[in-house]
């Protein structure tokens, strides 16, 4: 990297998700904050003000206060921002928004995004760095198809991003041909608009979050895809999921059942997760120490949401109770914690930038 | 069945699944209370006493107020409870405990238990009336090569009854193979004495129940296997369980995936589900109305436990989220609430008894 | 009462408060809901389907399932709703609507409101049947002042409620001088729209409630005046409150200390609580049972909101902890628990038109 | 300070409030622990050992991990363990074996304990360093006294604590009349034998914690009281409680009505309370920034639990919502959240002993 750091913007800064790219990205060694933006709702209100509610609450949501260089910070709006004043954008815009602005701003610009939108393009990488590190260059691909200076890059769904993850080292040492999972998912997942009401969680489980559950298969196989220079073509996987809502603030847990390709015993299992730690995410400074991306457990009441999600700064897929599956062929069975607003989120994204950026692509 | 209520005892009553038991055999038709035994250490006591904690609190962890009926009755000590003096015993004592005293009652009178330790044996039935309704005669073969005057009878896991209830017409109409099952438990199944903390399961899940995964697919199979008249061959199905606990009072949820027999649609699995009202529990007083053992919701937001697990006074098995499962070869995927508390456990347990009684068997 | 029941209507029927008054008014033996009215955009609708969210949820949160009688009824428009259609209205509008719709409909029917915007009036009493029933009468001031043929009363704030119910018989049996009051209150008096995140709730308490510190004072003083026929003088109660949230699904809790007008012991405190059953309740299908409005605990880990709220169907209060006082003159403790949504609420509002029913007020 | 390191014991070592004394003397400037001691039934095991549950659970409770450097430390047995084998004791054991093990212990050697034996001990001081520090040099009259070589002071209730600190400044500035305090206890204050069941704590509050509310006016009189050189002689203080548990998991919220001795502008008491930072915190390893006890919010949405408890390592007592209380002569009204097991345990304990020992008296 050179020793000048790149510009970046941050749109749909004043959300939740948005608040989490600021706060992650504060003090980042590589990306420098210059651009904030926003609603019209909020645009051209310094950044303190723009979050603060009519009731007279400070409206931060992520860890910690308000970095002070964002405080006095006056939010753009966002579309009329312009994306060549910076050279990389982070969006944490709603999907239907991202649609709009992200192929504006991606001509001029690279754009990584926490939205849907471009998960499925079929010239947009699906990245998770670590797992699928080699799909990167499809970036070039997209803007040379699309005539854009940029490109975007989207990141995965959370419930996929953790699962994807523990999955990734078993997928490459035995194979991987079909995964059941439940999910126990935290109502972080589901924002603070439109959010999970304490009147619904509490004391409950809410066993369906609309449109969940189509994705992770679709996501997990082009994630195990092959790169063939022009596009990804999907792993051959048989994904079944039923995803749920529990009464959890952060930290996805995802109860899988996965059958590999050849017979693996539990310890190999937790080798191959324990041994996980891709030399390509070396030097990025969101990955985990040591690129270990998985932490396993023997203690069998672990991994728990509250106690595990934070490992690695939000950064580290935890895993416990690794069993053989006898009712599936080369079954095994585990229980895994994922963070799903830090890996699953803006972290995850920021992690994003910097391998596309230590690999030439930004 | 005569005019004259069967009198009948219940033992481990001051405990919190004893309580269970009163409460819901206050003012039952065919069983009037005519004993209540406990642990040396309440026996003795009036029942109103011997359930106040020393701090002050009454005590009483089930529905309601203690029934006025049992107030005043006097707690026995059930090591020297004579079981001769009732025609039945409900036992809702620990497994070490019960290991101990059913057999000695047993010989005498006899046994419908809460308690493990019988669920297993090979000359005693594992009884779901209506699911397996036709293993019930095992008991006098129990009676007979065990030379007692009665038998015992356990009631299956409360992880495993609401599972069984609800595919019990799956495997009859279309048969049934392979189940993958995530549980999210409520924190009522762990009890009070070594009951989950609140520190414990507050934003969180645990992902580990000790012992319950192993007890569900062999409770499973023998509850679907084949009575011969001498014993129960077990079902030969491959059962994978990952058993949680999170943050609900009452009512075990559990994401199913099942691969059934031969192909079955969506509407078949509803419509067998919706039609499943064994003949059999016509007129038993505690069975759900119209002997209609599961409600299958549209809604896809249902089954919710804080909703759902009341249905039928505890006695329904609520199902939602019916879908095919592709990853499986005639797969279909659900969600379920069982009522942990009330069918799988004490009420579950009269209503064995019930079942017995009509059929003559007590 | 007449064998003939009274037409009512519910406005904002399809909301959580409107829904509350539809289970409880179906099957009401003296008011039978003959026209629902709501918001332009679920007008023209059948109840059923204008409840219906557009994610497929059944939209119904109050207690069991939507009554039969009103799954067909079509929702009229609340702003285009001839008020002269019944006889009786029952208001569940935010209290910005009430400002609007209730002077138009009261100019020709009575209205019994759950909004806040007719509480503080001069010429309309802020009744709780059972505590100063004597202020019925003011209505026909209101109406006569006004010109209408009808008028607008509406119930006290869910948290006034509660404790004005546990102070009423103390005020009246020793006088009432100093409240200090702080509650832990439930999510559910924030409602739906707008309501509680689980994501703020969960593990936490929220020591703000926007407006209500204000209103309580104010509407205590109301309620405990003196009815002079031409309006109510306050009463001069010196009170002071800090209103929580915590994560209590229904069921406000208030820890009370009170200064009385004189030396009262803590027998004396429970008997006047205990024996509070004013005559005038008798016979209201919606009084609890004897008109008991308190119900006191000596078990000291008592009143608990979950296990305390649904007393005598949710109208009755329930207190606690009685002590002594002797940081004040005549100092009294104790805790209740009140349900905010049944007496706080919709059936708080029914038994106010059961009341004037009974007056000959309606 | 010597540039040598205390050797330092702690005693109640597995237990959760041993582990917490673990927690925060691993790598202290000052403290070094040499001996680790627990009851018979860990006696001889390494640490790491000592702590495993018979499930498999690790049994370490407090934040992160096992400090290395304890892992491998033997438990010793407390009741035969020498004090003079240390130059400091931390004790963490419950206070009836305080009764036994600390007068023994300081016959030779200095105890700091987290139990309430000593607490109202005439000639043992309460301290909370920076509230009533003046009180410390109390420990050599009673080393006097009992002609011990070392003494025993006990930290005091956890809730009193925040309450102490909260209100001293404005004890300092203004006088203090009378206190009314309702507390929204969290969980963890229960500890971990014995602790709040899930299933009484989920959707509830828990009005009652036994002996905590005669605790609380004793201790804070003391604790502002005047040290005479023999004793201290408490404040006339008039101080009313209520304790309730509600479900959150650290940190204790108090809703507090205080009246003071004469007039304060809310600014004022603002402006007191931010001011407050004692001289003789500077240097002391734990505590805050600034020796700033006391955090003010303007935000009326705060303090909560969740977002405030760990503010300055859990060391800050948080304060919001400070209002006049106009039902008091000169009332003033606040909340506050105190971290019940920072502050108001082991580290806080840590706190008193640095005191002790930048004053000598150590």
């Amino acid at each position: 990297m050179s020793a000048q750091r790149l510009s970046v913007a941050v749109i749909g800064a004043t959300g939740i998700a948005g608040q989490q790219f600021l706060a992650c990205l504060a003090r980042h060694p590589w990306f420098k904050i210059t651009a904030l933006a926003g609603s019209p709702r909020s645009a051209g209100k310094p950044y303190g003000e723009g979050i603060k509610s009519p009731n007279g609450a400070t409206g931060w949501w992520a860890e910690g206060n308000v970095p002070d260089e964002f405080t006095g910070m006056v939010i753009q709006d966002s579309e009329r921002f312009d994306p060549g004043s910076v050279d990389l954008i982070f969006s944490a815009v709603e999907s239907d928004v991202a649609k709009m602005l992200e192929p504006r701003y991606a001509a001029v610009t690279p754009v990584v995004s926490a939205a849907s939108t471009f998960r499925m393009e079929a010239d947009s990488p699906l990245l998770i760095p670590g797992v699928n590190s080699d799909h990167a260059p499809l970036v070039k691909e997209m803007a040379e198809r699309r005539g854009w200076k940029g490109f975007v890059t989207a990141i995965p769904n959370c419930h996929t991003t953790g699962m994807a993850i523990a999955l990734a080292p078993l997928h490459k040492a035995f194979g991987l041909k079909t995964v059941f999972m439940t999910s126990m998912a935290a109502v972080s997942g589901a924002g603070r608009s439109g959010g999970v009401l304490g009147l619904d969680v509490t004391d409950n489980v809410i066993p369906y979050i609309v449109g969940e559950e189509e994705k992770v298969p679709r996501e997990l196989a082009k994630i195990f895809g092959v790169f063939t220079g022009g596009g990804v073509t999907s792993a051959p996987l048989a994904v079944s999921c039923t995803c749920t809502r529990v009464s959890v603030l952060e930290g996805h847990t995802e109860a899988v059942f996965a059958d590999l390709g050849m017979p693996a015993t539990v310890d190999e299992v937790k080798a191959a997760m324990r041994d996980f730690a891709p030399t390509e995410l070396g030097g990025l400074p969101t990955a985990p120490e040591g690129a270990r991306l998985i932490h396993v457990h023997d203690d069998p009441f672990r991994p728990q949401p509250r106690l595990d999600r934070d490992r690695g700064e939000g950064m580290v897929t935890t895993v416990g109770r690794v069993r053989k599956d006898a009712a599936l062929s080369n079954g095994v069975k585990f229980v895994l914690v994922s963070h799903n607003t830090k890996m699953g989120a803006a972290k995850g994204a920021v992690l994003v930038a910097e391998l596309l950026r230590s690999q030439g692509l930004i």
